[in-house]
């Protein structure tokens, strides 16, 4: 099968690959979209020790069935796999089993991912395509995933009612958009606040999203303003914002990985109160439930998706990586 | 009145000051005993901004009322003065007012503290001494509500019973073995590990309480082990044995303001969804609740108290500064 291969640090070759063996309790996918996940980034600049070269990544993945049950069936993937036996598997908690792998990674266990022609996945992971959605925009629900998972971690701890809470997002990649769009058009919530550097990326994610929209260093983002921060980057920055505009008792919800340490003002955690969660991951449950509000189009126009050819790969990734790119996110087609 | 003020860096003098003057709504109280407290020190040492000498610190305090309402009542304050206007107020987490302030600090308004014969303080922050407590134990009670207060949002957090979770206290001062108390007594937690640098504090607090101890760097303290962690320290170093023994799924309860920035690690935080809770005060509710607490006898002996003359203050601060108090609370009496 033709392959997009991570080869070495911010390089990816198109080229031959085996296909995958069909193993028991799985089925072969025809890949038909694969998206660009910020993780896929964090490989492609050597920064994700569980994705090392050579490598094929993607894990936001829709296609057909190609072999093993329901032949021909059009899907979209749960790239999550996780052991189904452990006390967090058992418990609906299914993101914290300790020996989860997502596809497209090869460290602890090898498991290829979706930017090829064929992937393989156990039949658990295999949802069918909500007739609504469109086989090109279905890998956005995995992302979609992380988000609701993030959206509903805060609104559990916030003491008042979501949608009548003022809600700060940083960062206005696909995450934040994600992130912005539930808490806009699921929630319900009024006030949101997005802030990003790149004013074409802000402007385009202002088309789709009902938020006031700032550069990060804008005066309009007070200090003890928001009753939750969605921090969508993770850089040190970002969480110094976080911290410093979050009000007494409020909550933070941390899904960048971009910097993995760094300062933080550990003074006004501790005097105001402040919830810090930190989430990457979504249950089995969370990911059905994205599939409902995908097929119910509760999100919106997915407009904001750019597309490229698998065998454009390569580009898309320098794209991405130049900060040329003003889409969200980018889904490549097999 | 005879006070003991803090009156530059390390300096405290025991010397004759103005009597407090009965203002509206506010009684004055005869002070019997008042606690040393870790944020007491913290002022002592210079790093506390709301505590600028010269100040009669001490916010942990029983006595009898002098004058105002109910002469000759015997008494415990809840030094947590607030608006009772504000929303933070009218929804029960009066510890969150903006505008809260502590008996014993200047900044950003005066409260002069309990370290003194007498001390002013609003009618509705006064409670009536339980029966079954005595006056030289009772301002105990303010530090047990902060240590309550910390138990109860990780109980809330937990996705499996307090009862049946691993607990890690870092830290047997008066927190961390309040922390452990609870725990262990009021909230029947059986698996408790406690971890204390100073050898003789933690064979003290092994008296009281049934807990597995260790020294920090003990190899005892596995990576991953713990429901729930209580940083009672505060420091860069105890934050970092906290995520590192943290469970995925698990909750980091932080108390202490040692050190009140530094490094931390986002990626783990992240990628195994760990909830961090600062706190370090208590509502009224939680007030009352440690009081009854007190009054049943719930936490067993109080017997790790000592006790010197506020005279002999300057010499107690002393004591703890150099590391020679093995007791994890020392109360002055006046």
């Amino acid at each position: 099968m033709q392959a997009l291969v991570y080869t070495d640090i911010q390089k990816l070759i198109y080229r031959e690959e085996k296909n995958p063996k069909l193993l028991n309790g799985e089925s072969i996918i025809k890949v038909s979209a694969s998206g660009i996940c910020g993780s896929d980034m964090h490989a492609y600049h050597g920064h994700d020790s569980r994705r090392i070269p050579p490598l094929i990544l993607g894990h936001e993945v829709s296609g057909v069935i190609k072999e093993g049950k329901d032949i021909g069936k059009k899907v979209v993937l749960n790239p999550l796999i996780t052991c189904g036996k452990c006390n967090y598997c058992k418990n609906k908690r299914e993101h914290l089993c300790p020996t989860r792998i997502i596809l497209g990674m090869n460290r602890p266990i090898e498991r290829q991912g979706g930017f090829a022609e064929y992937v393989s996945i156990p039949d658990k992971n295999i949802y069918e395509l909500p007739k609504n959605l469109s086989m090109k925009e279905a890998p956005i629900a995995e992302p979609c995933a992380v988000a609701l998972h993030a959206v509903e971690l805060g609104e559990n701890e916030l003491s008042s009612e979501l949608k009548d809470s003022r809600a700060l997002v940083i960062g206005a990649g696909a995450i934040g958009l994600l992130c912005g769009l539930i808490l806009s058009k699921v929630k319900k919530c009024k006030e949101i606040f997005i802030v990003e550097p790149n004013d074409n990326r802000l402007k385009e994610s202002l088309k789709y999203l009902d938020a006031s929209g700032f550069k990060p260093n804008s005066k309009s983002i007070l200090k003890d303003d928001f009753d939750i921060v969605f921090d969508t980057v993770g850089l040190e920055i970002t969480r110094k914002q976080a911290i410093e505009s979050i009000k007494p008792g409020g909550i933070i919800i941390h899904i960048g990985l971009t910097q993995p340490s760094g300062n933080f003002d550990f003074r006004k955690t501790t005097l105001q109160e402040i919830t810090f969660i930190g989430t990457y991951c979504y249950t089995n449950k969370d990911f059905e439930k994205t599939l409902n509000i995908l097929n119910n189009n509760e999100i919106g126009s997915l407009g904001w998706i750019e597309y490229r050819d698998l065998k454009e790969g390569a580009s898309a990734f320098k794209e991405i990586h130049d900060g040329k790119c003003i889409a969200p996110k980018i889904i490549l087609l097999i």
